[in-house]
C-alpha cells in the first residue's frame, strides 16, 4: 500500500453516478486530492452478474494502484454489494464500499425497524443491506425493491416530471404499505431523485444518502490510520478524472453535478488491465 | 471466408434485442443454422462511442471467426450504424447490418416522403439512415429521434403500460407533427413495442421492422453468392448462443421470444478476442 498521506483517494463507478460520491468528498475532506475512474464503456452494472462485476472491479483497482492511490472508494452500489469482499482481501490498499456506512446510518435512525432499500437489480438481488443490518439489529425487516427505470428517467433529465412520479408512486408502493420509517437510497443516481422520493414517502421517513455518509466513513479511516492529508496546498488539479469511454459527455455531466469545473477527462483502455 | 453452404450464420448483438433478428431468421430461412452472440456484460451500445462500438464489435467478429461462420449479421442498430463500413474492408466474410434493408424498404414505401427514425442515442447522432435514404431518393426528408426509455421499459415488461403509452407519445409527438408517413423502428427492442406505437402513429403510418428485412436481404446475399443451404436435415443443436455474461437470464428472455426452446446458452470471455 501507499502510505503517503499527500497520495490521492481513488474513487471509482460504473460510469456517472459516483460522482454524487466524490462530490461529497469533495466538500467533507476539501484537502484531499482524488482520482476517479468511470467505467463508461462497460457501464450499467446493476443488471450484470457477480462474476463479471468482479472481473471489472479487479482491472480497476490494478488501474488505481498504478495511480498510486492511498484508498479507494468504490462508489457504485452494485460493485460494492458484489466484489467488496474479494478485492479487501486481495489488496493491501485499505477499500470502503457504499453499503456499510448507509446501513449503519439507517440502522441508527430507524425507530420501527422497517427499512427499505431501492437500488439495482443486482443490489437488491444480492440483499447485502439487509446482512449487514442484521448484524447491526437482528430485529430489523428490510424490504427491498429494485427501480430500473430509475437511472435512465435521471439520465433523461426528467427529474420531476409526472412521469418519473408515476414510476416512483408504483415502485415505493410497497415500502409505503409496509410503513418503512427509514429508506436507502442504494443507487448514485437515486439522491437526484430525493425531493421526487421524499414526496411519495412523506416527511416523516428518513432517506439515506450513502454517499454522504461514506465521506464520514472515509474521514475517520483516513484518521485512523494516520494517512489523512494535513496540508491544504492551493493545486490546479487536485482532482483526475479517467473513463473508458466518451470522456466529453462524462465531462458535461460532471460539470453539472461538481462544484468545481472538470476541464480534463482522459479516456484509458481498462481491458487492458 | 468460409464458403461451405452447411457453415452457420453468425448474429451478433449488444445483448438480447437481436434475437428478434435471429427469428426473423429463423422463420424465413428454416434451413440455416446460426451462431448468436449477445455483448451481455457490454450492453447497452446505444450510448457509447464509435470507437468503443468498433473495438467491441471486432472482437465479436474474431470469435464468430473462430466459429466458422460463412456470413454474419449485425443485428444491433447502434453496431450497424457505427461499425459495418469498417468490419465489412477488414473482413472477408459476407456481412450485413440491419440499416441497409429497412431503409430500402421506407424508401420504396413512403409516399409524401417524410421519413421517421426512432433508435438509440448513437444510431440517431449517427444520422446513417438519412444517409442511405438520401442515396436512394435525395428528396426524402429524415426525421430522427432518440428513445432511450423505450428499451429499459421494454425489460421492465411494461410493454401495454400507462407510463410506456405517454413516454411514447411525448418521444412521437415531433414525428406526428411533421406528418412523416413511414417509420422506421431502428433499435431491435422496438418491435416489441409496435401495437403501442402503432395506436399512437395512426393507422395510414407504415412501421417497418428492419428484422424482417434484414432476414429477406440476407436470403437474397447468400443465394447470389451461392452458400445458401440447400439441405433441411434435422438436427439437435442447429442454433448455438453465446453471451459475455449471466447466461441464465439470457435464456429466460430468449425462450419468451423464439418459437424454440433454448437449451443451452454458453458464456465466454469477449474481452479475450
Amino acid at each position: 500500500m501507499n502510505a503517503d498521506p499527500n497520495a490521492p483517494i481513488g474513487v471509482f463507478d460504473s460510469g456517472i453516478g459516483g460522482l454524487t460520491v466524490a462530490r461529497e468528498i469533495m466538500r467533507n475532506l476539501p484537502s484531499e486530492r482524488i482520482v476517479y475512474f468511470g467505467d463508461t464503456a462497460r457501464l450499467p452494472y446493476g443488471n450484470k452478474s457477480k462474476e463479471t462485476i468482479l472481473r471489472f472491479s479487479r482491472q480497476i483497482v490494478r488501474f488505481l494502484k498504478e495511480q498510486q492511490v492511498k484508498a479507494i472508494v468504490v462508489a457504485c452500489n452494485t460493485a460494492s454489494a458484489f466484489a467488496v469482499d474479494e478485492l479487501r482481501e486481495e489488496t493491501d490498499t485499505p477499500l470502503l464500499g457504499v453499503i456499510e456506512a448507509g446501513a449503519r446510518v439507517a440502522a441508527a435512525r430507524t425507530v420501527n425497524r422497517k427499512i427499505g432499500v431501492i437500488g439495482t437489480e443486482g443490489t437488491v438481488r444480492s440483499r447485502i443491506h439487509e446482512s449487514f443490518l442484521k448484524k447491526l439489529d437482528p430485529e430489523v425487516t428490510v424490504y427491498g425493491k429494485a427501480c430500473p427505470l430509475f437511472v435512465p428517467l435521471v439520465e433523461e433529465g426528467w427529474l420531476h416530471d409526472p412521469v418519473t412520479v408515476e414510476v416512483a408512486r408504483r415502485y415505493l408502493q410497497e415500502m409505503k404499505e409496509e410503513q418503512v420509517d427509514t429508506l436507502i437510497l442504494g443507487c448514485t443516481h437515486y439522491p437526484l431523485l430525493r425531493s421526487t422520493i421524499g414526496n411519495i414517502m412523506g416527511e416523516n421517513v428518513t432517506l439515506v444518502n450513502p454517499a454522504y455518509e461514506t465521506a464520514l466513513a472515509l474521514r475517520a479511516m483516513l484518521e485512523e490510520q494516520g494517512i489523512n492529508r494535513q496540508e491544504n496546498v492551493q493545486e490546479e488539479f487536485p482532482y483526475r478524472f479517467f473513463v473508458s469511454d466518451l470522456a466529453e459527455k462524462f465531462q458535461s455531466f460532471a460539470n453539472s453535478i461538481l462544484p468545481y469545473d472538470v476541464k480534463m477527462t482522459r479516456k484509458i483502455d481498462i481491458e487492458r488491465y
